[in-house]
């Protein structure tokens, strides 16, 4: 029997797909349960295993601010960061945190800003135009010693206080980070809210900042079940590399959902029929996913890893 | 603050979308809890009071194969069917079903059949061609009676025996019921493999038949998260009506998942963003789905309705 999903490419998409790996860090850093270093440290293993070739491995920010990821650093320095093909990338919200970041072995690092003042205000103390002063020395610095650097730019769709995001706020910030010397740029629909033609809206702005489409991705939630039908409109839209979590860990603690960012299996599930070839082994990352709800005592959200593995003890009892 | 989501279309879409509920038939039919009549009843009810013109409302099917839609005759004459601008379709698998419907006072029906000779065969009991030799003479009967008429075709992109479905053999089956006076189609991904490329081919196929993209619908199930995806696909072809289920009621029988029809709250939230004028309440949907779930023990898929009305008690013991 054919396996599935069968390939159909579709016209006007891409050439090739990146996936961009963030369960180890905005999946578990969201999530309730504290996961322990053994286990983050299996975990990124096992999700290079399957070949998924960008793991955002942790974020060294503040161990008060996210008890989540206090062990960053016990994280970072125990994977092999010269592994030829795979790259590790951490968030960096200040210049402490680069620091620790460099001594654990960084090569890529991230910062992290907000298109809108009230998020940027609740999330991170400051204004917008503070968090891009902050992000400022971090990425000078960064880029001095050679890392990449990738700029995080949250609530570009939505917002949970001002509502609807004006594409034009995230072209700003994008155009502010660039003259920074950020390389590559991820927007993020934090809240989950955005829809297929807003996804065109904001990229038509973000053209503004004069930033190759090449330097954008895609970082969706699925609190509405829009994120993959946002992949799709981000597709035609020639973006090339779009931010998943494996087994969509993460909830989004401002909606009241248990949904959180889009799971990798879904988006591999879509980019093989669409005939990408991604390098990742499906079933293999589905079991990996699964392997981790059972060890945090919670079924995976990804629809893909429920028809694959079959229902969680838990998810089973629950209906 | 602005409501969510904020509408922004997109080029290229149709004009105007319509929304086919399937919850009571298609999604009861296949969940293992019973509901009872007067449940489904106030359950159809409520569904148009949220604004949905088309709702499904049961099958004249076998009461011994399908249990759960045994009272189809008590379910269809508790409604005002003569209610302007609503239409409650039934299906109906053969003239004994055709007649329960006519004496229930039904003014649309739909038959159907299989792409594949496998599902046929399994699901039918009868061959591909026969299930259309079936459906012949309640097409004839339904037409001279001056009802409308829906075709479904099942495994339009994939078959759990067979594998990959050929587009052309979805063609085929179309053109054969379009030849029977068929006016309505709706192509069907039963196992819910089929991704955005797939979509467009299928579709590409079924010109062949000469039926307008105006004369077809598509209906997705979420099996492996795709469905919403499949429908921004959908729309970029052309197709103006889409199957849904609140609540994403009906799980699949033939795939080890949790997770049934596309959920008509996911579609609406995307078409809503698009900003198509479904008139549907969507809120008010959401607390339907709510409702019916308690009723029936078990939590709605829908994301948009988890995230809404707030976790339901089985889902947050399932964390």
């Amino acid at each position: 029997m054919t396996e599935f999903p069968s390939p159909y490419p579709m016209a006007g998409l891409p050439d090739r797909v990146d996936i961009y790996e963030v369960g180890p860090r905005d999946g578990l850093q969201a999530e309730p349960v504290l996961v322990d270093p053994a286990t983050k440290i299996e975990f990124i293993r096992r999700l290079a295993g399957c070949g998924l070739r960008t793991i955002e491995a942790t974020s060294f920010v503040s161990p008060k601010r996210v008890p989540q990821l206090a062990d960053a650093d016990q994280v970072l320095t125990a994977l092999d960061l010269a592994e030829p093909g795979l790259r590790y990338p951490v968030l960096v919200p200040n210049e402490r945190g680069l620091d620790r970041a460099v001594a654990a072995g960084a090569r890529d690092v991230a910062v992290f800003v907000s298109a809108t003042e009230r998020f940027a205000a609740e999330n991170l103390g400051t204004t917008r135009a503070g968090a891009i002063e902050l992000a400022a020395p971090v990425v000078r610095r960064a880029l001095a010693d050679g890392l990449g650097v990738r700029g995080y730019v949250s609530m570009c769709f939505g917002d949970p206080w001002e509502g609807s995001v004006e594409p034009g706020a995230v072209a700003d910030v994008v155009a502010r980070l660039a003259e920074l010397g950020v390389q590559r740029f991820s927007l993020g629909d934090t809240i989950g809210v955005g829809t297929a033609g807003q996804v065109a809206a904001v990229l038509a702005a973000v053209d503004r900042a004069g930033v190759g489409r090449d330097r954008i991705a895609l970082h969706f939630h699925d609190t509405y079940g829009q994120a993959l039908a946002n992949v799709v409109a981000g597709l035609a839209e020639g973006i090339t590399e779009f931010d998943a979590s494996a087994g969509g860990l993460g909830g989004c603690p401002f909606a009241k959902s248990a949904t959180g960012n889009l799971a990798t299996e879904d988006l591999v599930w879509l980019l093989h029929g669409l005939g990408y070839r991604t390098g990742v082994d499906l079933p293999a990352l589905a079991q990996v996913s699964r392997w981790l709800g059972e060890r945090m005592g919670r079924a995976p959200v990804s629809r893909v890893v429920a028809a694959l593995t079959g229902p969680a003890e838990n998810t089973r009892a629950a209906r």
